[in-house]
């Protein structure tokens, strides 16, 4: 699928030549609270949004659903004013820290990370179930 | 374009029924370590890798460049030991909380996330920048 044409955006072109951007032309923001560390939400940039964050001080995000620019909290006011942002080793991921206002899930609560899954084995028995795994990624 | 047939998982279909999958039938996994709260890197599953990393408590990824199953750690030792998976509220996100053994990046850094991006305003300046994006995104 060919990578389509980026949206013309004021992007620091030293830091766009990082970027390693999905089909869609966006890299994944990973959003964790200033002081608690919780991890509230996950989005996505693509270069401009990735500027807005950077120069305007608010997390923005491209909405994939609505096709355009999202400014977290424009409507609701529980806006993310941005701590810091962090790009990971290959490019494709940001970690953005923020002081949240109000909840971050649209949903009302604190954080979009809400239904947990079970983990149904102990450490003990990890530790022998993961030989099995890893010997059958070997085969694989 | 078309969602590929997902592999065969014996997956809990209660929390299949949950998942939403992107095209290439994976979520995103976002990677945390247990006790410090740090994001050590942000990976991608399938069914399997989910039902693998809930049942052997060892994270197990999708390798996207690979095309395979990858328990972490079952060449470098540096293992993930899973503590909890949360899933976002539309499904397309996990948060995996992990004790990590040794470094969790491949580069031998603690976390992948060391490519830290400069926010070149102030708070006070982000109030008045917000208000321009707020009204530029009405007008997209």
């Amino acid at each position: 699928m060919p990578v389509p044409d980026l949206v013309k955006s004021d992007l620091d072109p030293a830091i766009a030549a990082r970027l390693k951007r999905n089909a869609d032309g966006l890299v994944a923001a990973v959003v964790r609270e200033h002081g608690t560390g919780d991890v509230l939400m996950m989005a996505w940039m693509d270069d401009e949004a990735l500027h807005r964050t950077l120069t305007t001080g608010r997390a923005t995000y491209w909405s994939r659903s609505r096709q355009e620019y999202w400014v977290k909290g424009a409507t609701s006011g529980h806006v993310q004013i941005v701590k810091g942002v962090v790009l990971d080793c290959d490019g494709d991921a940001l970690l953005v820290t923020v002081e949240q206002v109000g909840a971050a899930c649209h949903t009302g609560t604190h954080t979009c990370f809400t239904d947990t899954l079970p983990v149904t084995t102990t450490e003990a028995g990890a530790t022998e179930a993961t030989a099995g795994a890893a010997a059958s990624e070997v085969a694989l």
